[in-house]
């Protein structure tokens, strides 16, 4: 950490600045610059710190040196993390392909949707019981029952179940169905979820929060892994941002720059990072292009009748096209996609 | 509702849409323009309605006309909604004012600041025992035990208390010590929260996510008022963009825009709207002039030492400060302060 | 275009405003809904009558059906333009690609440049002669001799020369010397300088400003196209958000989406659209699976030496590397990179 | 500047990078961390050389200690500078009022809104007779025409006139007729203009670009100042989000950030900051009370036919109740409002 003193700084206040880095257990190395003087203060950091020292008389700023996230970083483990969970695997040569409604709405809809995706080339069905929805007068999903309905599309296909959970206190019976637990954006920041998910054992896909940053995201998973469990995807779902013609913003650089600060496995989501069917499959392309190692999209038999998402879900074709043309732009850059 | 067909769109397509908007129960009016065909679809929406025209085909857009919230609506309620929780009274002429510090910590440490603050003219006591922290490493409050503090803060000062609860499952034990339920920004929409909350019957000060829209935010909040409890605050705490030099960006113009599409008092946040103790006097100014019904700031008899937050807390003298300057601006826009 | 009513608006102000709207030449439909009333005025726009409507008594708000464009629009002429300027090619199956350095700095240095871009497959030279710096004391490019040193450089390669113009009265200047006026980020809406470069003829390539929508760079473009220059190419190069990871967020759905508003060809730029060297080729490789028609890339000998941008730049040898991949990206999407 | 390496970084690299340093004429003084190496460089540094250093092999990042503006910056000059311009003055304790129409139109008009403005207590006039419009089809400005006009409204009135200038070769024309050359948003970058600002010698407003950083609009002033010229005001008109309910974010944190780190005055632009009429009133309070030190409002004697922006243009009897709620609140913080 570099704690730097005002312009005016008086040696009082950088004396004072000196014994608090010390009082936090760090060696303090003063340095007289040009216009103003800066602290290094080194040693081993806790979060509070930085937060504690900002408010000391005299000082500027304070730049941490250090991320703040531990597990997740590959500067602590270098091999990347391939998640399994039943069918799916994510983190390897061969990119997992997670697609499936938004809702859970029938036996019909789920078990066609999942021998559809299955025959296309997915590894993995999802589909929510639980919905998080924005109004409180829009479908919340099936519940209990919408998770008996993915367990018989698992039996009927193979594929594992991605949902997603709410509420730490649905962990549990979630778990009893699901291959993995989702938690979405509008959870990303729900600690004593991310706890509940940590200590069930199961994988988790965590999609970023609109306006989380990598660093948030990265401390998010944290939460998961500190609680003993290291099965963690990360998942880009697109952030919030001045553009109004998409959903949302799709920042496709998050998956080299995950890659190069945790060894997590990165899962695009090109349904709601763009938020409208017609810019899914070149989306797609390019999140296998930019190195994605999973995908995860909204697939219905007849979007139109979705009852939520339909703007932006694929029909059962136009998923098979994307999966066929997936196929081809992962070969160009030396991964695989089945099927 | 308006359904925009695209200029292409054929005869066939909008006699689908037609009969679409009929079979959800709505008259359907067709306008033949110059370049595009647009149908009006006329009755009673529902949220859903929207995004399943959306997928259409020929359709190019859909324009919703109503607000999805209803309850919250100022056109469902004219009169101003005050919330009235113990001593702490938000909406009425005068301003109610919410100070403490960011975590509980110690007996010693609440029991002063209430002081101080009361002494000041605050209204209610803010103080966190549950804090939901980015990282995993940051200390995460006192639980129950600081729920205790602030009860014992309250016997001695006779101060409202003012504290958060992060999930569902806490709301009982949370309720009984808490005056008002302060629900954070990462957790808007925690939806089983909110339903929680809206169930406890207690008062809730409901905090603007960092990248919310106010049409969220008042869909959040009618979570809170469908499940019954009509005591609900908004609080403006500042929206994540790309600057970088405040904390948060606080805009203001939420204060009056709010106080034209609902009848809920709107509190304003400027501790963590700014982020930077230095900006907060100004801030707070402003928000006064701006119409905030209410006000919640950080204070901490010794911010340096704060366990979190201490970059943009006052100390008991600042916050007195800025109360006095407070008192003249609320008095120059017709509004008042207590002390 | 759709005026939208407030719900109390009375009869006389739905009145006046039918009038408003006949008054500007256009039909006026009213539609008694529910809860308000809207009234469709159906006719040839003009952009001000939206502004002009929308300040009428009684109405809530004025939704446009039109877009604002005309000649950029895909509705206007189906056919996508291909923008060819001496050996570039831009809009057609094979991808241009536009390397060079940020800034000319001397013979030596862009004539290296040219001939090791175009051994890569590169089909243009960009160089920077005029620089606009965000600092008045940063380089501010050597002017019209960096120009001739441009020109020697396509003389010993025939590569097209790609360079920046920064105000309308250089614009003949620059124009004996480029194939192409690069019109940057900064200058989206400098109104003058494009109409300058519209009335040149020259090729255009046109930046999207960092905060600009895409209504607002296609009616940019719409400044080049309406003095008579249908040559214009259109540059995403990442826009201004919450993220501080990448120097700015490169939103690649641009890319489809303007595919599928405006015939006019899109260029990406992952250099200024991530601004770090290490994530350039990943973001080329989704630029190319995207759709994108052409790319301009930073390139120099010595990206450490640069005078500017040289976090961001490639040096030869990674250029290469890149432009085999992409070959390979590009193929799998049925397109193709000279080389 | 603090060089940070990256964990891994070699002996060699650490060497390369000091040897880097003291290249640029700087003392490195390399401080060996518990997880990693990093270099402070000392002395008197130049804006590219942080670009320069972060292209080097083992660099995590270059973290700037100073702030890249020098005269405008409130490290250099304490005392706040005060603009004089005709009737105006921006920087005392009165607070300068800028007001009139977006466009001048007319005679009639623009005497009628002079008079009306200077009634209510505005000490300059704004008027725009060169207008940079989004579309091409919209309307342009009556030009040296409307500068006439705005030179006849002086002469009636005694106010001084802010007009915008939007291209360098049309300084010279505008400063003839102006008291203050407004640079507006989309031109806060355009350096060849802020150069001929800077020379002409004529007060400047310059205004705040919708995703411009502080540090870059201070750049940008810094354009202005060291061409020679003193007199530059800041505006903040808003920013970009992804708030949707207002034209643009208006961030009122700038001013008192503003004011710590420049001795330049800070005007606030709450009608273009807002995009609403409606909203106009409180945030013109909120930004008195926030410490700004002048305001601009568009007034019209009829917003509803006013050629552009009417939708967030005052009447003039709206104007004249927002500056007596003004001065109230004026008083309340020491300020004082004419008339």
């Amino acid at each position: 950490m570099i704690v730097v003193m005002k312009p005016g700084a008086t040696g009082a206040e950088i004396q004072h600045m000196v014994e608090r880095v010390e009082g936090l257990g760090l060696r303090a190395h003063v340095i007289v610059g040009a216009e103003r003087t800066v602290i290094a203060a080194i040693g081993s950091k806790r979060p509070e710190f930085k937060e504690s020292l900002e408010s000391g008389p005299g000082v500027a700023q304070v730049v941490p040196i250090l991320a703040p996230y531990k597990v997740a970083s590959s500067e602590v483990k270098a091999e990347r993390t391939v998640v399994r969970a039943g069918s799916l695997s994510v983190g390897g040569k061969s990119i997992g392909v997670i697609a499936g409604p938004c809702s859970v709405e029938n036996e019909e809809q789920i078990l066609a949707t999942a021998h559809a995706v299955k025959q296309a080339g997915a590894t993995a069905l999802r589909g929510g019981a639980y919905k998080p929805r924005t109004s409180p007068y829009s479908f919340q999903g099936l519940k209990e029952q919408g998770l008996e309905l993915l367990k018989r599309a698992r039996e009927a296909t193979g594929l594992a179940v991605v949902t997603e959970v709410v509420a730490s206190e649905d962990v549990d019976l979630v778990a009893k169905y699901a291959d993995v637990l989702q938690i979405g954006a509008r959870n990303m920041q729900n600690y004593r979820l991310l706890e509940a998910a940590g200590k069930s054992g199961v994988a988790v896909l965590l999609k970023r929060g609109p306006s989380a940053t990598i660093e948030e995201l990265l401390l998010a998973a944290e939460y998961i892994l500190d609680a003993g469990n290291p099965n963690v995807m990360l998942c880009e779902r697109g952030i919030r941002t001045f553009e109004a013609h998409t959903r949302f913003t799709l920042p496709l650089a998050t998956v080299p720059y995950l890659h190069s600060k945790t060894h997590l496995p990165v899962v695009v989501d090109p349904s709601h990072g763009t938020g409208h069917t017609y810019l899914v499959a070149d989306m797609t392309l390019a999140s296998v292009a930019a190195g994605a190692d999973g995908l995860i999209l909204e697939v219905h038999p007849d979007p139109e009748k979705a009852m939520s998402d339909g703007y932006q879900t694929l029909n059962c074709q136009q998923f098979a096209d994307i999966m066929a043309r997936s196929r081809r732009v992962a070969a160009a850059v030396d991964r695989e996609i089945a099927g």
